[in-house]
Parts: C-alpha cells; sequence; structure tokens
C-alpha cells in the first residue's frame, strides 16, 4: 500500500518516480495563465493568517463547503472570524475525499509549511496558529512564496484600460521572477449591457487617448492599449467566451451596430454575434501580428443562482459546466483568420470533457509548420478538470488525437499563491502516465531518458519556455 | 486470478474487502426509487416459477435476447411458454458476457437461491425447476424476499390518482418494511395527447374532489391529492423528461393553455414548454413546502420503433439515450425556483453520461447549507447506466466535481423483487473505487475506518435516512 | 516491466496472451470497409519505396508531422523527394509517443519487414533502404502483401457510376482473396452544388443507361447499377453523413427538388434534408431487399481550413471530430425504415466518442431475432477513434449496453497495403480487456474456452463471415 502524499504520490510504478524525480522536480515554473492580483506582488504582500491566503476569494473552497452543508455567512459572510471560517473549512476538509481540494489542501500545506498532519477538527487550531505565525516570517510573503516554489513567470489577466502599474513597477525593481501582463478584452466585447458599455467605452477613450465615435475608432483605441501590453511584456491574450462566434460581420456593420450599443440600444442575437466574431478576429489579428499566443476558455455556464449572485456577484461560487454545440463555429472563427493567414499561436480550454476529442481533433486542422511545432493547442484541463482525472482525461485526448510531446503544459488559473504545487500536481500525474505505458510495455524502456528530456521536460517547462518567447 | 462472483467480488484490493465485509455488508437497504407493483407486497405475492418472477416485464432482458437473434414471441409473446422462455434466456445468458445482465443473473441467483452454477444451456432446466419450487416456499414471497434481502424502506412510483390503498394496507399491517408512495405526475403534464389528457383531467376531479376549470383548479386538485400522498407516507416526488423547461408562463397563459387542451386542441411546442414549466414549478413548490425531496429523471429517448410500440405499448424495451442540450434549460428552471426560495431537496439523475460533469457541477450551483450537506443530488447511474462502469463514472465525477461522501447512494429502480443485489452490486463498486484509492495512496490509509463509517457507511444507507427523512 | 511490441504486446495478463496466441492470432482477416485502390490489386502493384507504402495519401501521418512543426512540402509538397520526406517523418516518430501512430508504424515495420529497431533520425536511413529494397520482391506487392496478412475478404468503397473493372478482373484471375466493391453514393446526395450534381447524374444516366428526368429516374438508374454491384459480389453499402436526416418527402416533392437542383438552382437547408432522406430510405430498400449491409459512417466535420481545402483538396488531413446533435433524426430515421419493415443489417459509426452510449442504446431499439443476432451493429472505432483507448470505449460501451459477442470486429478503413497489423491491434486489444476481466474475476475463469471460441473467436473472424454472407 502505497503511502499518502509522500515523494512518490501519484507515482504509481518506479518508473514514474524515476521519471519524477529525475526530470521534473527541479524544474522552475512558467505559469502562463493565473489570476494573481499584481499589486500583491508589486507591494510584497503578506496575508494575516491562513484564512486570508487560503479561503478568501477561493469559490472551489466555498462550493465543497456549501456542499457540506455550511452555512453562507462561514463562507463569504462578515460578521464570522478568519477563525470561524477556517473551523468550518477543517471540518469540511475530510468530507472533500476524492474531490481534488483533499489533495490540493495536504500538498499546499506539506509544500509551503512543511505540515503534513491531516487537516480535520482536531487539527485545525494547531495548523491554522502555526501556519498563520509562519506566514508573518520574510519567506511567506507573495515573493517569498514565489521564489520558494521556483516560479520563473507568472502571467496575470488584465483589462486593456488597466494602467499596468504593478507591471511596470516590477519590471524595473529587480525582482527575479517575470511577472508579465496579459490582454483579456472581455468588458471590450460585453456589448450585452449598454449602459455599462457606453462606460467602458468613455474610459478606453481616455486612456488610450483616442476618441471614439465608431467600430474603426474602437478598434483603433484597443490597438493603442495592445501595444502598450506589448511594452509592459505581455505575450499571451485570453478570452472568456461561452460559445465561440463566427458571423460575417462588415465594418460597415460593425459601425452601426457599434453606434446603437453605444447610444444605449438593447443588441439582438443576431447583431450581438456579428459584433463579437468582429471584436474577437480584429483581436486575433492584432495578437498574431504581434507574435502573441491567444488562449480562449469557454464553455462555461455563468451566474446560475441569481440569488446569490445578487448577494455576492460574480465570480463566487455559482458558475458550472455548460453543453454548447461549438465544432462548426470554432471551425468557421479559426478558418475566418487561416484563410487570411492571420490564425496565430492558439490555445483551446474547453470546460465540459465531452468536447476534449473535438477540441484535441480541432487544433489539428490548423497546425503548421510555419508557427513550429504544436501552433495549436489543447489547453490543459481547466477550472473543473483541473483534478487528476481531468487532466488524465486531456493528455490522453492530447496523446491519442495529437502530440502530447509538444503541449506547453501547466498553468495554475489561480487567485492565490499557494496554488503553485498544482504543477507538481500534474506533473506527478504526467510522469504517472508515461510510467504505466513503459511499465505495460506501451512504450519502449529502452527510451526512458528521451521520455524524461524530451516529453517530461519539455511538457513541464521547455515547450511554455519556447512556444510563448518570453525570454526572446 | 480472482474467483468469479465470490463474496469478494468487485473487490479487487484487501483494504476493498475490509471496507465492503466490515462497513457495508451488514446494512439495511434503504430503495428510495423503485417500480414495485405495491399490490405485490400488499397480497405476498408468489411467483409460479422463475420465469414469472425474472423475465415478465423484465425489459432489459428482452433487448439481450433479441440482439441475441432471439425471435420476439419468446420474449413477449403469449404463444410460447414459461419454460421456453427461459430455455431462450438461458441461451443468450453466456452471450451476455461483460452486459451487467451477466452480473446481475449470476448474483441474483447466488443471493436468493443459493444458486452458484453458471445458467447456460446445459444448467437451464435444473435451475429452472429448483428456483421455481424455491418459489414456493414462504421465504420466497414478496414480503419474503424483501426481508431476505434486509430492506428497510421501499418507495413505489404511483399516479397522483392513485388510490394508494395498497400503502394505506401496508401502513396498518404490521409488514416491518416501510413501503411508502411517491409521487410522479408525469400524466398531469402529458398535454401532447389532448384526448387522454381530459379524460386524465376528468378522473383528476373525481379523485380529488375538486372541478377543474382552470390552471388554478387543476392545481388545487394536485394539492390535494399531494397532500393525501403525504399523508400516506410520501416523501418524494419523480419526473421523467426528455428535456429540462424553463419558459417563464404567468398564471394567466396558463389558465390559456389549459383551456385549449382541455377542449381537445393541440398545442404548439411553445405553449407546450410554458405549461410544463408552470406544473413544474408548481410541484416544485409543493414539494419543498412539504419538505419531499424531487427527483428529474431525463434524457430519455422513448419509443423508437413505432412498429413494436403499436404490438407492445411503452416499456418493452425500445428506449435509448438521447443527446438533448439541458444545461442552460436546467439551470434557468432551477433559478426559477431559487430565486424565490422554493427549491427543496432535488435529485438529478441523466441518462447520457456525457452529462456527468454538467449536472454534478449544476448541483454544486445551489447546494445551500440552510437545506443541510447534500441539499442537490447527482443521482446514481439511472438505467442504461447502472451498471459498473456507470457507476464508477457517475461517482467519480461527483467526486471531483461535488462531495461523494453526501451522496444519497443507490436504488434499484425496478420492477423485480430480485432487484436487490444490485444495492450489494453499488456498494462493492463504491468500496472497490475507495479500497483502490487508499492502496494507491491517492488517499490515506489512517483513515481506513473514517472512509468506512463516514463514506461507505453512508453513502450505502446513512445518508439517505438522514436525506429523505423516512423516520422522523 | 513488459517489452515493448514484443509477442505479448498490449497483453497485460497471462490469460489475454493465451486468449490472443490460442485464438486469435491465427485467423484470417476479413477486412469489410477499406480505402484501397483495386486497380493495385488488379495489377499486383509494387511500390517504388518505403515513402510511397507508407506516406502517400498518409493524412494521418501528414496531421502529425504539421503538429510537428514540419513544412507542408515534406508532407504534400512535389518540390522534396521521397527520401526527404520519409526523413522528417523519421524525425516526427519519437514524437509520436502515446500516439496510435507510434504502435502503428513499429506494428507495421515488423509484421511486414521484420525489422524491430525503433524509427528515429539514427535509424530511418538503414529502415527506408532496407524496407524499400524488400518491397522490390515478390512477398511485398499489393497481392503479396494481402497474402502475407492471411487476408480473406477486402471491400473496397466504391462510387455507383465505377465500373468496376478491377473487381471484375480480380473475380476471374484466380487471385485467392476475395476483393468486392462497396456502394458508396455519396456523391449521388451531394446536391448542394448543383452544378458537380448535374455532371454526377448525367455520367450516372450514361452509366446505367437510364435517362433520368425526375427523382424517380434518378432512383432507377441506381438501382440498374446497385444491381450491378451485386452482380460484383457487393454486401455492402455505405454512407458519409455530417448528420442524419429524417424529413419525410413524398415522391412529388422529391421531383420537384431534383428538377430544381438539376436546373442548377441552389437548395436551401430545408428542401437538402428533404432529399437526402428519400435517397436514404431508397437506398436502405434496395440494400434490405438485396441482403446487404448498410454502414453509416456520421459524425465528421470536414474540410475546415479552406486556405489548405484550395491547396491540396477534401483528405488531406484538415478534417476533425464535429459535435451534431443525433438522437432524434437518428430514430426517426430508421424507424421510417422498421415501420415499413425495410430496416435491414446496418452498422453505425460514429466520430465523436461523446455518442458510444446512444449508439449502443439506439442499436437496440431495432434489433430483431427475425434478421439473426447483431443485426444492427454498433461499429468499432472509427478514424480517430481508431486506436487503443477509442476501441476500448467502444468495446466497452457495446458490452455495457449491448452484446459485444455479436459484434462483427474490427476493418481498416485504409488506402495502405501495410494496414493490416491492424486488426492485429484490435485483437489483443480485445484479448486483453477480457483478459483483464477474468483475472479480476468479473469473468468466470472455468469459462476461458468458451470465451475464446464465441467472443474472441467470433469477434475476430467468424461473426462477419457469417454476418455479411461473404461465402453464401
Amino acid at each position: 500500500m502505497k503511502n499518502f502524499n509522500d515523494e512518490n504520490f501519484l507515482l504509481q510504478t518506479p518508473v514514474a518516480q524515476r521519471l519524477y524525480h529525475d526530470y521534473a522536480e527541479g524544474l522552475p515554473i512558467i505559469d502562463y495563465h493565473c489570476h494573481l492580483n499584481p499589486e500583491y506582488v508589486a507591494s510584497d504582500h503578506r496575508f494575516e493568517n491562513l484564512s486570508k491566503i487560503w479561503l478568501e476569494g477561493d469559490h472551489y473552497k466555498w462550493r465543497a463547503m456549501r456542499a457540506n452543508g455550511v452555512e453562507e455567512r462561514f463562507c463569504t459572510g462578515s460578521d464570522t472570524t478568519d477563525w470561524e471560517k477556517f473551523e468550518k473549512w477543517a471540518q469540511t476538509v475530510p468530507y472533500t475525499m476524492r474531490n481534488p481540494l483533499y489533495h490540493w489542501t495536504h500538498l499546499e500545506l506539506k509544500t509551503a509549511f512543511g505540515e503534513t498532519r491531516l487537516l480535520n477538527p482536531s487539527t485545525a487550531r494547531e495548523i491554522y496558529d502555526r501556519c498563520s505565525e509562519m506566514l508573518q516570517q520574510p519567506g511567506f510573503s507573495a515573493r517569498g512564496l514565489m521564489k520558494r516554489y521556483n516560479v520563473e513567470v507568472v502571467c496575470t489577466t488584465d483589462d486593456p484600460v488597466d494602467s499596468l502599474e504593478h507591471h511596470i513597477r516590477l519590471k524595473s525593481d529587480g525582482f527575479g521572477v517575470k511577472v508579465l501582463p496579459t490582454w483579456r478584452p472581455d468588458k471590450a466585447m460585453a456589448v450585452e449591457d449598454p449602459i455599462a458599455y457606453k462606460a467602458y467605452v468613455d474610459t478606453l477613450a481616455e486612456v488610450s487617448g483616442v476618441g471614439i465615435k465608431s467600430f474603426g475608432d474602437l478598434m483603433s483605441a484597443l490597438k493603442v492599449r495592445h501595444d502598450f501590453f506589448a511594452q509592459a511584456g505581455c505575450r499571451l491574450s485570453d478570452h472568456g467566451l461561452g460559445e465561440f462566434y463566427a458571423e460575417p460581420c462588415t465594418q460597415a456593420e460593425a459601425d452601426v451596430i457599434f453606434s446603437r450599443v453605444y447610444a444605449g440600444t438593447r443588441l439582438g442575437n443576431a447583431d450581438i454575434a456579428k459584433f463579437k466574431t468582429a471584436m474577437l478576429v480584429e483581436f486575433a489579428v492584432m495578437d498574431h501580428d504581434a507574435g502573441w499566443t491567444q488562449q480562449f476558455h469557454y464553455g462555461a455556464l455563468r451566474n446560475n443562482n441569481s440569488r446569490m449572485m445578487a448577494m455576492l456577484g460574480p465570480d463566487t461560487g455559482f458558475d458550472s459546466i455548460g453543453d454548447f454545440t461549438v465544432g462548426e463555429k470554432m471551425s468557421r472563427f479559426f478558418d475566418m483568420l487561416a484563410s487570411r493567414d492571420k490564425l496565430g499561436k492558439t490555445i483551446i480550454y474547453n470546460l465540459n470533457p465531452r468536447d476534449n476529442e473535438l477540441v484535441a481533433t480541432m487544433a489539428g486542422n490548423f497546425q503548421d509548420g510555419r508557427y513550429g511545432a504544436g501552433k495549436i493547442q489543447f489547453g490543459s484541463g481547466w477550472w473543473f478538470l483541473d483534478q487528476k482525472d481531468g487532466m488524465e482525461k486531456q493528455m490522453t485526448a492530447l496523446s491519442n488525437l495529437g502530440l502530447i510531446s509538444r503541449f506547453v503544459g501547466m498553468l495554475t488559473d489561480s487567485r492565490s499563491f499557494l496554488s503553485y504545487p498544482r504543477h507538481e500536481y500534474f506533473r506527478r500525474t504526467l510522469c504517472n502516465l508515461l510510467g504505466n505505458d513503459i511499465e505495460q510495455g506501451l512504450l519502449p524502456a529502452s527510451e526512458i531518458d528521451f521520455i524524461g528530456r524530451e516529453i517530461v521536460g519539455k511538457v513541464c517547462y521547455g515547450n511554455a519556455r519556447e512556444y510563448f518567447g518570453f525570454f526572446r
């Protein structure tokens, strides 16, 4: 019987252990997509206690607590103390067995704090006090944790109107870790709410210095900001979509739609689809020409619980997996770009695992040797799928229908400075898959060193370093 | 090599065996959803022979026989004898290897009759004669079998107009097993056929004593029956849906639609969706206020073979798995209730396993500590998915995306008094999953007793007992 | 640790090894669906070198090369030599680990050429030269390879207007392997392009000797060709569909639609669906009455990259897996036939594995003992799914929801004379699944001989021989 969470955690075979320890364990982390607050890095934030760094804003934990019968005030309430919230979390942890939270929790406690006890009501107080105390030490500040986890690059998620002040400050102040912005223009496409949209456009006009009277102006203003992001070191964009859009839209049509929504008119679905297509195409061209990688996170069904949305706002744990039909539109959208030779490096992340095979094969339609290996990437298991089973299915679909050797690998997608062990978790899972294959004779044992260097080493680090061009 | 169907059947590891034998094996059965005929329990029915209890009405077996080339008259015909049908079934059994029928068959023979020989043409006659003889003994009547399998509660499936006479009689006659009705108002929503619908409404009016001239009257009459079901011990409702409905419908609209259909007019799809939404909302409110649990079984594509439908009617083995798009509507329907704070305990059962992750995460959107742990349940593998692979996938999705520890577990959904071993099958499968996890170090071996008591014990029995409130 | 690609490749347990070596290994191959060029068999073609037989037309390899960063001219270009292409392929091979190409490549090298070295840049030249030389020997011609792999029957894929000259010549010239045509009337339904369609109809009229002025004439002409195919030994039809069609269409409607498209009018989607339904129904009736088996390959999203389509044409590696909603239409289409008692033997192949369970249960709706066992077949893992994981999922879904014992098994679907080891690959995978089941006690070890004869032997050979009636 294997031990829980020891040095060979998740590594079922001796070969897997060898692959992990010899080829993966020591590699730096490139976290090319996350939601860290750059201000925390810039100010080298210290966290008051374990609840502050671990529970605040963590909707994964809140969902688990709600499912465990914990009342809302212990999740997001303001009339409960940090300790009370932690206590409820500690009561919940044993009931999360088989959920990734159980693994993450203990891996984070172990790797950040050297804490190897299981978290439960009987250990909660001691663990809370001990870790909270450690968080006051220099090695446990935002920057301290990034160093501790051997992080080399971090890409945050930022709005085009963002000043990027923290990124700029970080660039100049000698912190060894690259903290780069990512272009996420979701609000620039959020025409569903004309009033909020007008306000956004006005802010954009101000920030960019471009008066915005038409779709053309809008894109010019955004291009100014795109250039500004590039100067700040940005190498990726990101889009959060329910579905894909591929409705041809002329410049004239886009101008009319823009005028209407800017004047406060609610748009119909057909116009929304046209407008979003037009914007996504323009963004894709900017990314292509700048040599950036564009990311598409699609398929979430968001804000399902309107009562809780009204109380807590978005991103508080009331989102789930949708079942949108996307194949034809995704194909047409990418073809709009490919046919103009403007489809650059792209990562597609699906939220519903039933799309794994669709996405893995869609990528194959647009691979292109002129852009190097793995131009179109099937993104790592995202959000709900960022767990052993989800990652194994993503990697198996990618392997069977594409080339896992050319995969750019893991990212945390996290708001937390304690999430870096997810890279370790991913690396162990990858090594375990490969180890099982070698053990079973599905891959040749003579090639272990090749597999270690060229697959493990590259998927865990080398491919991302090369693909995104952070060090060019 | 492990033995087939011995005491450690399905239990691959020593830990799994320990979990099953120490924590699961001895637990009573709460079968909270089935299609048993309550009259058979009330009259303590004895079955004439093995075909009568085992093949009659069993569309799983008929499908397998048809796929094996057996002619229809040996499945459902009246010009063939019970023995001839059994003989054809016995010829088919060896060809069902890898199908759940092969496991169920031998598990049922073993646990009910102590018969451990494999069923095939050479053993058929002896097994048929021996089991048919045993069926004449007192321990093998409807009630005898329920006692033999340690059944504590059974919930049948009943129409609102049903007299519940057998349930009422059972309540008073001292039979130790609770046999409770379940509210299944499918016919009250079946507006597709106006003539049948009018007849149903008229019966409902008569049975309830409420004259029905409007949608409001209709719901009043149904509320009378809902109260009547509650008095008879009902704790659950159930709905069989192809898709979900979430079309807002005012009382006035519902009245108009009701009048039209009652007058014999065929409704369009838009009206059907509105009417069904209105009814489902009203039913959900009744269930919420009564503290019942509502169940939704969705996603079947029924009566696909119209020639056989004309010959044999529904539920004869011509249904299959559909591919309806349901996410957005399911979300909006539950939100209609949650936003009025009328969403009570709910179990969602999908028929297409590609929806597993969608349903598991949908549940998470509406968990609510005020209702205790596991308010919204992702239901156990249903119908075609009630087999090892289907159950493992359901439990793995639930584990990864929710809390398996709070799962209310298994039900037979069966018409047969010989189906109780499916609970054993489920329990073994659950213990095997947990055992594998412990063996591989994915769960800590130090927690075996916690896992046995709090996961195995609760999922197999304790959670259902607590959740449904049968003993309050 | 098991060896890679040795005699027990893919066979994890001793039982699996026994099943394969004792019951599967020696069986002939019935390859009932492929895309071989019959002219190559008729002329007993010899291949100039390893690239010509292995890379030419192989879009699987091209996709892998593109994903590996290889430029297009080394895939499909004419300004590069066969050796240069091979060199690029050899550079790619190590990066295909975990993709089926890695297994196929080494299994083909081993079984055709006795070459057991791994293909990579350091072995490329020697392997290329050695195999190219062997290809000049008599045992390595088209016919030589078919004999080497113990092929008994091959069904090619042919258009109704094809002269079948090579099949006819082969029938009479004493080559021991049956090479039969398959009726694939995709072009007869391709009304999307009126100009090409008119040209096709004119050719059909000429070839059949039937003047075509109406839908009725069209079907009469096709019936003439259907009879001609039957005389040439045809036993199967095949249809490549994105989605299913089930729109009732009268003869009069079909005549109108035919006249319009023949006159050059572009049809709307509703008319296309009606017309295709009408044709598919007529084809199905012809197949039924002739005792043929009809095949449906559905769910591909084709020609996604229009730039490459313009350069290279179809079937060059720019197709992928779609996500069409098909359940209701598939059901209605088959029911249109079943209700007229004209639904004959049918094989359904899905491209998106998320439809596995849908298809497996759809088959169950139309099984019919009058047609023998396994009338409706859930087809073997197709195209992208023709790999270990895809085959295991297909066989597991079929097992759980139908009868794997009645499965007609594997086909290559290939253009290459080196693809026959895919049958070996399938057989090993099947034996491995069954062996694991026996090892784990999920199937009784006492039944190994039954399983070997009645499942392994039949699925790998016997069922196909019986089902298609090639030897009647």
